[in-house]
């Protein structure tokens, strides 16, 4: 398979799979079981990918590691929200 | 900044960004909050994204992405043990 293709595969994947758990939580308004450390060490990380993506060139990176910041950013705005 | 550090960095960051969970998880002994699709559909995608490192031969890409799936398939075997 082209390498491409594949990242992009790859990177569409992950990015839709990030979406259930903010619906989820839009939904029910129930943050309880979600970790707030993890959501803001995500958004550092991801945004290092980002960073990595552009150094590298490659698309497939860029795209997904973006998106996955905003989903987090997302989330991290309801957990603040939706906390009890 | 040398990529492969950064990349080594941004992988670092989003593999322990995922143990906050996990940890939470096995602590409360409580899913009700987590997505169950989100768990299965990343394991997919992140399964891809290792392949996507092998074919591009990125070392940061395959090591943060394998450890990923790993802390996914104990949210997936956790999920099932403690549901209610």
């Amino acid at each position: 398979m082209d390498e491409n293709i594949l990242g992009l595969v790859a990177g569409g994947i992950t990015s839709v799979a990030m979406l259930p758990q903010l619906i989820k939580v839009l939904k029910e308004k129930d943050v309880k079981d979600l970790s707030l450390l993890m959501i803001v060490v995500l958004i550092t990380g991801l945004s290092l990918w980002v960073w990595y993506g552009f150094m590298k060139d490659e698309l497939p990176i860029i795209l997904s590691n973006a998106f996955a910041v905003l989903v987090n950013i997302a989330l991290l705005i309801s957990y603040f929200k939706f906390r009890k």
